[in-house]
């Protein structure tokens, strides 16, 4: 018998193996771009099952691509060529007791990341990762894609979160680097380079994350400014002055907020007057002494008197926090639903996002002009989703798509930026990889990757092709 | 002409290469343990001289043993075998403007810490990693040792302050990675990698460092406490009132401190009573907003009526301050000049920290009646110098020192710690790696040097051995 899906469906039992129909909820990605037929959805229930499936696979010429929450946007976890295996960890969502006195949890990669906030809940302790698919993205899944998320001004990406790992190598072995402490320089940083590299480099099948204390007091405002540069020196100047409770700071422009107001049910729009530039800052300390609203007031008025700031009022309850918080996140929603579209995940270094807003407009605007642009992110680390509608009546962007990827990645690099700055990679954008890295970079990670999984056995065709040379 | 010193001579001129006795100062490791006579020091001024010292050294057979200010710990900036080239960046010690902004500066290999900090200062930014070298140690050093110190609970480590890097790889061509932003997943984390490989991948000439805004009030206190147990559960209680300030929590015992005043002149010890454990808090707010003095006091007068404190007192001035963190900083001062000891750089998560100490004092007064543990370091993030010094009288540790080391390294792991935690692996601990870490992983980094370094061209035998399987 050596008919890998009967082999499969053995060794994992009814409740582990889905094929035909039962497969289809895994098959397409979210945004419905990308993925064909896989031969079946493998849901082990044990890390012991996830290794005889690695050995299985590589012994008929399967690979394997591992889907977690299935909320990515650059098709990484989806089957691009079909007939091969999707790896679920659904099943092993166990969430550990915290330890409170080290601050750290141990979580299997496939415990979805709403549900680990919620069971810290009565613990006064969090986990920082919020973004907006946070009620299906999995931990196995965020790791793979680095995330980054709002907060990551503050507490980092999903690399600083993370203490330790469970993955499963190519070869079947299982590397337990199960450590809970920051410190551990015993050699090269495994831990950093599982993270971040899409499930290509083995299986992340556990981990113990960081935990912070939970905030006890937040103040939050929404402010309406003269354009992106004013916004960018009023950021710098609230890092300097209120760094450390600095918890959001995140910027969108009128069109993206155009958008909103007219497909998305937000409860409108707060202040008498519209303006060129928004900021929601968010303060929060978990000490009770800290007098988080009168230091936000303090930068909103100077703010005021520099011309920096046009417009703006603090959250008085919960409620309204929940509002400024609902304007930015129905932001992609918002612009979904106004027609078709076009992403694109820039960093910058952030005092330089207003000069490439600006650039970027003008470039686009040449590319395809009346282009309507809806730049929004994340001020403090300099990571702008500039998002494109095409301009009013036009289907589409037509073939210029590709040449505004382009031009757009070399404008970010030139800058000292990425073009890449918290989706990752996955399938859709190794060529703009291999366009705008230089050789150097794109050869060491075709080295990495075949040092750790010479024969493409997990997820092959995400962050280096198959065919790219060594 | 194929006389390889000859070469490197013609090629890096009389500033550039040095031999004989000029090397000398390069040959031994600081501790005077470790260190045979290079072929000569290489000390281009240029990324392209890095270059093509690396080609000509490929060329030749000659391995390149990277030195940044020779500060390390566990022999990994020396030539262990003898003849080959040791290579210094101390020209290229170039210091940009820094980035307001966005945060950030740019420099060179060979600039040492302190000038780095001392740049700033001027800016109202800090680049805060701080640790007893800072005098000496290189960037190019804290970036390969990836660089932990008394800071890292607050600001991480260096790998959590590298944004961007340039690096020299063993085919001789360049990577350049030099990107100022925190968040770009443009594929695997190569800036995490290099950081922590202690020069055995690549040879990092320059980087982009993130800064932080400078603090412009700070609170210190100088405790005492029952015992370690004591400290943690104060320290934990400390992490969840005052943790967005707390930028230092530096633990140590009664005979680190003994030493301390028996040898070095510190200026006494500031409280009435000594007692069995210490510990210097700091709050440090770049807000002028924040009660610093009164948040710590409250948590000081709460933790003598839960008995977690017996007495302290909270720094007056910054002469004051400086006192305390004399105590700290001469610990391993106060040691050396008590005599032979063995150094042991553990970490546990924090809240085991007080159980590793008690066990591990039982198991060595075991292995050895009479050793005297001086346990210190830091308790944010569980980092202890678990450093002993022989018995009153003892010349040495005898036999047991391995055994020592052997058990100590598995009481840490056993409790999810690490036996290295900041200072690497270098020449001295791969045995213990071996020892300790399960082949799985040592196997992985077999396989990462084989890929990026096959010819074992850079700093061969630290973190793996020339001889490792993969």
């Amino acid at each position: 018998m050596s008919d890998p899906a009967q082999l499969l469906s053995n060794l994992l039992g009814p409740r582990g193996w889905l094929a035909g129909g039962d497969a289809a909820a895994h098959m397409r990605d979210w945004l419905d771009r990308c993925g064909a037929p896989p031969l079946g959805v493998a849901r082990p229930a044990t890390t012991r099952e996830v290794a005889e499936i690695v050995r299985l696979c590589a012994a008929h010429g399967l690979a394997i691509v591992p889907q977690g929450g299935n909320t990515g946007l650059c098709c990484a976890a989806i089957d691009g060529q079909g007939g091969n295996v999707i790896l679920s960890l659904a099943r092993m969502n166990r969430i550990g007791q915290p330890d409170q006195a080290s601050g750290s949890v141990e979580v299997e990669a496939g415990a979805v990341l709403a549900a680990l906030h919620e069971s810290l809940a009565s613990h006064g302790l969090i986990f920082p990762m919020h973004l907006g698919a946070e009620g299906s993205a999995q931990i196995g899944g965020l790791i793979g894609t680095n995330a980054g998320g709002s907060h990551a001004l503050r507490y980092g990406m999903m690399q600083d979160l993370v203490l330790g790992l469970e993955v499963v190598l190519a070869d079947g072995t299982v590397w337990d680097g199960m450590r809970a402490v920051q410190k551990d320089n015993a050699g090269y940083q495994l831990r950093r380079l599982f993270c971040g590299a899409e499930g290509t480099l083995g299986i992340v099948t556990c981990a113990v994350l960081r935990l912070y204390p939970a905030p006890r007091r937040r103040a939050s405002a929404l402010l309406v400014a003269p354009g992106l540069d004013a916004l960018v020196e009023f950021g710098t100047r609230l890092r300097a002055e209120a760094g450390e409770f600095l918890s959001g700071l995140e910027f969108f422009g009128d069109t993206g907020l155009g958008f909103v107001l007219d497909h998305v049910d937000v409860g409108g729009f707060p202040l008498s007057a519209r303006g060129p530039a928004y900021l929601l800052v968010e303060l929060a300390s978990a000490s009770d002494h800290v007098p988080l609203d009168d230091i936000l007031l303090a930068q909103f008025e100077h703010g005021v008197e520099c011309g920096l700031i046009l417009d703006g009022v603090l959250a008085a309850s919960d409620a309204q926090r929940a509002h400024f918080w609902k304007l930015r996140e129905e932001l992609p929603e918002g612009q979904r639903l106004e027609g078709p579209q076009l992403k694109h995940d820039i960093s910058v270094p952030p005092g330089r996002i207003a000069a490439f807003v600006s650039e970027a407009g003008e470039l686009c605007g040449r590319l395809l002009p009346g282009v309507r642009a809806n730049p929004f992110g994340h001020l403090g680390d300099g990571n702008i989703h500039y998002n494109l509608s095409p301009p009013p009546g036009a289907p589409d962007f037509g073939e210029v798509a590709g040449k505004i990827g382009t031009a757009l990645a070399a404008l970010a690099t030139g800058m000292s930026g990425s073009f890449a700055a918290e989706h990752g990679l996955g399938r859709t954008k190794i060529a703009l990889a291999d366009a705008t890295r230089g050789a150097v970079e794109r050869r060491l990670m075709a080295t990495l990757k075949q040092a750790l999984d010479p024969a493409f056995l997990f997820n092959p065709d995400v962050i280096v092709a198959r065919n790219a040379k060594e």
